[in-house]
């Protein structure tokens, strides 16, 4: 295929039509088009942008260059949720069994769908699979025969990328990542929506964070991305809503993989004190896939009421320790081995009487990361336990000597925990005057 | 070395200091950045440009990835003139032996050197090694040793890229080629003037083309690439000039490797009546050459002068023909063959009374080019005899029944001449009114 001719109207802001879309994205699977090709044209994306058209045959193309999951049951709404990542995002690991045990109950058995496919941790931001994987024994690496028998049994599954998965998008995202062009909204756009249509979905919830420690900075930038997530998936016909959620400090209380599967397990067992931000984000979700899911049966607020109503009963809690057992995951060994098992703790406490004024998300993840928590590169392994739990949150008040918060670290660990304990100490931020929480659901689009 | 934080601040826009470059550019060569994150950094630089700092840096880099050539006579001005490519453009091969003639005469013996590396024919564009290379014997594939010995005997000599100068150029410009970035000025400054800075230069003067047979179709583009090359080279320590001269229709008569050779040596005998644009261009760029060569001993008019006077000598015929044996070439075997040895002829004749308008500079070349009189892709063999003689030129007055042209084609080459035949009635164009020759020499920029 000679690329250069679509490669020089993108470089000179032409549109491309969606057949030239179609065929290079297949050229390039095939393996047609060399990656020091592609990559140009994706800077070039990065300053022309796509337009709508463009957008849309990209997302369409990405899609249909691998298979789609069948459906199970015809009458069932299949439905998912995005998030565009933060530090201590683990909405999916409540919403999974919160919404289909609201569900199974208010709409009946069998009537939602999750078919989730989720990334590991990179960088700064936690993944779900890593998360879940902190459970020994769990596997996400299940195959569509699997993940299909799964979701008759279960009405969900838990699973990673698969080879025959959009394939175009396996290719463009780790070429995007060396070439600096993650940040370019239409490729962001269709890389998102591209593994998400291949779930064969009625209907989608858009996560889009911004602040400090999202990849979105500005809140501008977060609805620019979320218009055109949204007429990008409804073009393609699937029902979509986006919430915008503020990424200013960390969601809940725990980062770090196994602490925040602890933390959701509380969470759903009311076992511990409910972090309000982590409720009110997750909530919010609930209630717009419970919604979604209902037909119209069922208006945000009337789901929200039923999702609360849910979190009263003992079955979220089951069908979370569920979602673990039915893929391998030994949940009463995870229990027995509590947290922190073999790691160190080191407490960091108030010097001043005050209030938190602030929590850098972004500096937390990368202090997690570098104690193993996350990876720099695909290639590195996870330290599953290691990770911080936040004691304050912004807008508390404290006195001197308490506990902020609390690193758990690996002894022994290649590379100081000093230098760690350092950084954390100008992670949060503590002043004189009263502070204000932060205001974690912006708005919701539609 | 990690090659991301320098890509995404060209992607930004900020600017890249004197070292980064300096190691971008030998991590480049070492082949420690690959060729997908280079490509998007050139199209990074194609969209936010370099700045005079940053290309001087990436041109002297480029410079220094490889050899330069050692100096002979420490007393000569070693000069080179360059252009940027055209249709018919075979300055160079009357310009070596005019001004070694001229200045051994004026400015004594060995007083001036030229070390001509040239390219080859790509695309539309001719190129100085294939014409050079229509004499049987002659090659252009000479060693750094060869290349010394010549320049000691003849005080010139005419060579191809060898893989000891400027990997990092031979390296990029392939890439830049993939890439529609060709067109970066930047670029494309840092790309010709690191090959002519690896000939050891004291001046150079360049013959920046515009029009629709060049690279640059606008006469403002060409000023901004003549600025850029002349500050450039400036900066690095190299007296330099340029002419800024038009590609509207082809120079001379001749496009096509042979017949431009004959049309060198009539110029050069007085054989045969001199083409008025040709004549004007070449002793324009001969005399700027010549003038700086004499340090200030001649102004551009008296060089102009002893140019002219040189041309009513045998001297430059004579060291026309030793540029060819010198390096292997048969002339006289190239004589007795004559032009269009085994070629069929295909005269066009003008159709109607009038006056030429236009001609097609960019579609000869390129029909010239399909007749295998050039290359569409580095790999292809060229057809050293077939080619286009124009019989008249623009501003011409014709008659119905007069011979406009005569291609010479290669009877049974595939791909039938009857398509060109067509393409060569578009290339030219004959109105009613009176029409205005081609103004061929625009300006020189100091």
């Amino acid at each position: 295929m000679d690329f250069k001719p679509i490669l020089s109207a993108k470089r000179d802001g032409k549109p491309l039509d969606e057949l030239t879309i179609q065929s290079m994205v297949r050229a390039y699977v095939d393996g047609q088009i060399p990656d020091y090709q592609m990559s140009a044209w994706l800077m070039a994306v990065f300053f022309r942008g796509l337009d709508p058209t463009e957008r849309i045959a990209l997302t369409s193309a990405m899609w249909k260059s691998g298979v789609s999951l069948p459906r199970v049951r015809p009458e069932a709404f299949r439905i998912d949720k995005h998030s565009t990542g933060g530090v201590g995002d683990k909405t999916s690991l409540i919403l999974v069994p919160l919404v289909i045990a609201t569900a199974n109950r208010v709409l009946g058995p069998g009537s939602v769908e999750i078919p989730m496919i989720s990334g590991r941790t990179l960088g700064h931001t936690g993944g779900t699979l890593d998360k879940l994987e902190s459970v020994p024994g769990f596997s996400p690496q299940i195959d569509l025969a699997r993940a299909h028998a799964l979701m008759v049994e279960n009405g969900f599954f838990m699973m990673g990328q698969t080879a025959d998965l959009v394939p175009a998008d396996r290719l463009l995202y780790s070429l995007r990542d060396a070439t600096c062009t993650v940040e370019s909204i239409g490729l962001m756009v269709s890389s998102i929506l591209s593994k998400k249509l291949a779930e064969t979905l009625d209907g989608i919830i858009f996560d889009v964070k911004f602040g400090g420690g999202a990849f979105l900075p500005e809140i501008e930038q977060a609805r620019n991305v979320g218009r055109a997530l949204l007429d990008t998936a409804r073009a393609l016909g699937v029902s979509a809503k986006v919430v915008i959620t503020s990424m200013d400090a960390p969601l809940g209380v725990a980062i770090g993989n196994r602490l925040e599967v602890e933390e959701c397990h509380n969470f759903l067992m009311g076992n511990a004190a409910i972090d309000e931000g982590l409720a009110l984000v997750t909530l919010t979700l609930a209630a717009e896939m419970l919604a979604m899911a209902s037909r119209g049966k069922l208006t945000v607020t009337e789901a929200l009421m039923e999702c609360r109503r849910e979190l009263e009963t003992p079955a979220p809690g089951q069908w979370f320790v569920r979602m673990f057992e039915a893929q391998g995951g030994d949940w009463e060994r995870f229990q027995k081995e509590s947290w922190s098992r073999s790691t160190d703790r080191f407490k960091l406490n108030a010097n001043t009487n005050g209030y938190v004024k602030r929590i850098d998300a972004r500096r937390l993840g990368q202090i997690v990361q570098n104690m193993g928590g996350g990876r720099k590169t695909k290639e590195d392994t996870v330290d599953l336990d290691v990770g911080v739990v936040l004691r304050k949150k912004v807008g508390d008040q404290v006195r001197k000597g308490d506990t902020l918060l609390i690193a758990h670290h690996r002894p022994g660990r290649r590379g100081s925990f000093r230098e760690e304990a350092a950084n954390l100490t100008e992670a949060i931020e503590v002043v004189p005057e009263p502070t204000t929480p932060i205001d974690w659901v912006k708005e919701v689009m539609v």
